[in-house]
């Protein structure tokens, strides 16, 4: 049996990934399972409840001999450590390659450059031969495309992204803009949220030059409650940075309907390495960042060159 | 200009790849050429004569900024040094993953489990909407699944495989078996190879445990006269072995004909090993494995379980 899941920060994407490609490896005939690795965020979760979704199971440790399939992540940082004792079939990713995982046998990869796992998943289905996509898929489907191209706002988001999510929302019968709008609400509530949860929500972390950094980001259509939070973000995003030995924590509170990031500098390291690297002007704490919203475009490259 | 190449042994799949896959892209309307990085085999330089195609240019070095695409291979020990400067934008290869590039932008990565390289451009022609191929394209395709399958007898063959060279062979009005002989014999052809010739030319170096151990393969039709050069196999191999700091080197003279080995035991070390993975008699340095004809998957396999 199978088992597919996503990255550590179970969002939209890598949650609705590993259900419609564990759907399309059983239409193959084969055995395989969907988990999540922790909790979803609240979009994931408005958008499993809206479309009638289980949450998957989560998986609580791997076993050697496991045989699993990866998706919207090749990062071994963003996986379990029991990684090293598993047996990976597959990757369906749209991610830089890291290069952190072997295989004793040729695996099946996929990676496109495109903006949600979605996409490259079409592409395989395509390959499969499997064109007519159910209802309920395709209502998945759609969610993870509007969700990583912050409904075709960001940068990331290719031609063909868009071109899939057109023909999705035909077959879901969803009202694109109706369906963003509730899942990016779901997302701006941060009721019951602690500092520590925003910090980790959306956050990866990237070896630059010779620092150890954590990316994090809290898209959002109204920035004002984390704004509220500045204080105690920068508090425990040093505490956090203490515990996993890390150089620079950066943290972007993305305005979704703006398209504009706000950059909380939480010490002089990150406050030199974002002038460094963005050219901006420092505002307390503070560096707004008009038309930046994507990590992988926009907040890592200027960061990584900044640094190295 | 993409760069388009295969790894530092080039056999005919590897160069009929490289020149195949930079078609496919000039198709597309990206700039892009083939390149070979050493002398191809016999069997290879047969091919492309007969086929009319010109040898490609050598790629003598790699220049900072340079962007690569790499067929039938993800393995920088596979690939030149200059590797580490230019930037991969695809991959396409049907070997194990090795895990040795990282990339700073998504690419675009393809690798099925499948016996030849061309059996995975064809998914990627498919993907792209290319769907007719033309004739000199079809027999260099064919002559590179005939070569790594071994005309359809290596145990990777895949049925796939085996539809994609029916299909080929109605293109390119080829005889299978004709050209399958030719190919044979032109790669069976030792005239003025030395020892260390015939250990490098289809040879690759594998970490297994803690032992550096490179398996080199000679494909032939006629065993005889690489047997009667036995002796200066073995005394050219531990030179070979010293040169390179390798703590085995295993020399399988493959029967093409009666899919068969002979193991050439160069020393106590790989007697040893042999004895292990393989379980069969030792004559003098010799070893005869009947069925044996894969590295990937019957040479491989048990030599890594025996050494780690």
């Amino acid at each position: 049996m199978l088992k597919v899941f996503g990255h550590l920060n179970p969002d939209t994407d890598s949650v609705s990934a590993a259900i419609v490609y564990a759907w399309l490896l059983n239409e193959q005939g084969q055995e395989a399972t969907s988990y999540i690795l922790s909790k979803p965020n609240k979009e994931a979760l408005y958008v499993l409840e809206r479309f009638g979704f289980k949450k998957p199971e989560s998986l609580q440790f791997l076993v050697e001999g496991d045989e699993v399939v990866l998706v919207d992540t090749n990062n071994p940082a963003e996986l379990p450590d029991g990684m090293a004792f598993v047996t990976i079939k597959e990757i369906v990713d749209h991610h830089k390659l890291v290069g952190g995982f072997a295989t004793a046998e040729p695996p099946i990869i996929t990676i496109r450059p495109v903006a949600c796992t979605m996409t490259v998943i079409w592409h395989r289905m395509q390959e499969l031969g499997v064109v007519d996509i159910p209802e309920d898929i395709a209502c998945l489907m759609l969610a993870a495309i509007v969700s990583d191209t912050l409904k075709f706002t960001s940068p990331t988001t290719t031609q063909e992204d868009k071109d899939l999510a057109k023909k999705l929302a035909e077959i879901a019968k969803v009202d694109v803009e109706e369906l963003a709008a509730e899942m990016f609400a779901a997302k701006s509530d941060l009721t019951g949220m602690s500092a520590r949860d925003l910090l980790l929500s959306d956050s990866k972390v990237f070896d630059m030059g010779l620092k150890k950094i954590r990316i994090s980001s809290l898209e959002t259509t109204d920035t004002l409650p984390a704004l509220k939070m500045e204080a105690e973000i920068i508090a425990d995003a040093e505490v956090l940075k203490q515990e996993e030995g890390l150089d620079g924590l950066f943290f972007f509170i993305v305005d979704i309907l703006n398209s504009s990031a706000t950059l909380l500098l939480v010490s002089d390291f990150e406050k030199e390495a974002a002038q460094k690297a963005f050219g901006a002007i420092t505002e307390g704490n503070r560096m707004v960042l008009p038309g930046v919203v994507s990590r992988k475009k926009q907040m890592v490259p200027p960061l990584e060159k900044a640094l190295s």
